[in-house]
């Protein structure tokens, strides 16, 4: 069995661990009958939540440890503890060891990240990886990254995000040629944005496997203007979040108004199959999954409090890319512009 | 008259200037008939529009100049051209004169800020202005700065807008002691944080006029967890227009919901109360204007594209921080921090 038919799941990571991930593998599976995986964690735990389940139980293997990573270890005291043993540890290392095409955790993000840094080490040519997430748009989907890996990014790492958000576009939308855009803000003549005009001058003097399309702005994203959108890590999660939270308020205000006279409850009523679809469009559990970028492996962060419906679509997503060779190509793609483009001098 | 009761416009600014001054001004006359105002632009154009508008005729001076900012000028540009003679310049120069108590201007953000600091300067103690936009949450409303006066901010500046944002709260909502919080992103142990850090605990420090809650992330901001956000300018535009569009791709939801099917328009007609009272509710005209923080003065920036709900909006805040007296609030407050925090450490 190849490999990247094979995911690595950190059993024990997230609020709720094997109550979730479990069934999230189960559901992923029945998408997807061809996948297997590998099952860090308490060995009973695991065996016990996979009662349920005798056909995914099938198709995985469980791999015992004791050792589990607590959601608010710091990661420098998570790489002490967790190292060689824990199932954050032993999930990642399947991937290095080529055993499993991906990770997914469910785990603290800044314990994930160091380990996954650590153990897979950065690809040749990447001064940092970045986290990507996929944001829901008016037309379909986008790729925004850095989303909290770092906290600034200069020109350099801003055009490898660009060139591995492109390669994550074309695997995960299947888009030959996806558009890219920079974050920023509409305000002329500005100081301190040095780094992003540097950035997008270097995209603009050479020929990418991407389309990039100059500058973009926060009320961008959601409209779909571009397949990837790249800025740093503090702007980029900021925007998740605020997007994030202004759905929520949105459901809030929607809620009361619909519950504001007997009328609008009858016109909900009604409507129902109509609040149904737009919920649908609005769950956030969809689009769950954070992308570790520029590392020698797939690692994806699930959000900690999803559900199984949530922890599915970070498996699913994890075993799209790496059916679709993502870090080969991101690889090869960043040799060809090391090559091209001096990314050394765009710094 | 005491000029705290007159408001100076820049009529001629904005994509479609007195269309939408004017008509804006006349309902924020009609909701506070004390209200005075100075126009000034093209006198012609004025009289004009005014024409259908008697009372705010009477209760409005008009200043001809034929000169006004195009909305596309650089600062640089705007004020080598349109110092001491653009309309924009002289509604600037009346609050400098003391006869008027706040501008308005829906003219070009770089322009009315490079104006508004070369004519109004900053007040003492203050490194730099900010802009603060009210933000719609969903127990009320609450402020955020800088959204994008600066693109980064050290930690004394973050104590700063922290005192300026406060003071702002106490006049607009009428609280005596605000919640602050500082914008940051939950990830531990993460380099390049620093300002952040150090302004959180300076803010800590001392016994402020107004409650620091600490740390708040983006979809806090919504939630209304605190009435003042406070971030540097380049993450808060973004997190900005993150919302807004945000909004405009739900609601893009929304109606391609409502119009699935049959029953789904008959329970949209049958809730167009609730509807209507949704759209009201996620109107961005409501929260137009943003406030220039720290200048001897108040200016405030209107969307270019609003109408006049819209404008009239701008100029209700401005009239409410124009008789509270926000400057000398701000002045005062920030004496008194340097006088007990030693500001110039923080940085």
């Amino acid at each position: 069995m190849n490999s990247q038919h094979t995911i690595a799941l950190d059993v024990m990571g997230g609020d709720r661990g094997p109550e979730v991930v479990i069934p999230g593998a189960n559901l992923s599976l029945i998408r997807q009958p061809e996948i297997r995986f590998l099952l860090f964690g308490d060995e009973k735990a695991i065996a016990r939540s996979l009662e349920r389940y005798p056909d995914l139980a099938d198709k995985s293997e469980i791999i015992h440890t004791d050792v589990s990573i607590p959601m608010d270890a710091k990661p420098s005291q998570a790489l002490r503890k967790g190292r060689w043993k824990s199932g954050m540890w032993l999930a990642i290392q399947a991937v290095r060891d080529g055993k499993a095409g991906a990770a997914v955790s469910a785990g603290n993000t800044g314990a994930l990240m160091a380990m996954a840094k650590f153990c897979l080490k950065t690809l040749p040519g990447i001064e940092r990886p970045a986290i990507a997430a996929i944001w829901p748009t008016v037309s379909s989907e986008c790729i925004v990254l850095d989303v909290g890996a770092n906290v600034s990014a200069n020109a350099r790492q801003l055009v490898e995000f660009a060139v591995m958000g492109a390669a994550m576009a074309h695997d995960v939308f299947g888009q030959k040629r996806p558009s890219v855009g920079l974050l920023n803000i509409g305000v002329e003549e500005i100081k301190g944005l040095d780094d992003i005009k540097n950035a997008s001058a270097a995209l603009r003097s050479f020929d990418t496997p991407f389309e990039y399309k100059g500058f973009v702005e926060g009320d961008d994203v959601g409209q779909g203007v571009v397949d990837v959108v790249v800025t740093e890590g503090f702007a980029g999660n900021i925007a998740l979040k605020t997007a994030e939270g202004t759905a929520k308020q949105i459901g809030a205000y929607l809620r009361a108004a619909m519950n504001r006279s007997l009328l609008a409850r009858l016109g909900a009523f009604l409507a129902q199959d109509a609040f149904r679809a737009l919920s649908d469009k609005m769950d956030p559990r969809h689009s769950n999954g954070g992308v570790f970028l520029g590392l020698k492996g797939i690692v994806i962060k699930s959000h900690g409090g999803t559900d199984a419906t949530g922890f599915a679509s970070a498996i699913d997503l994890s075993y799209d890319l790496a059916r679709e060779h993502m870090v080969e190509r991101i690889a090869d793609n960043i040799q060809k512009y090391h090559a091209t483009l001096k990314l050394d001098d765009v710094a």
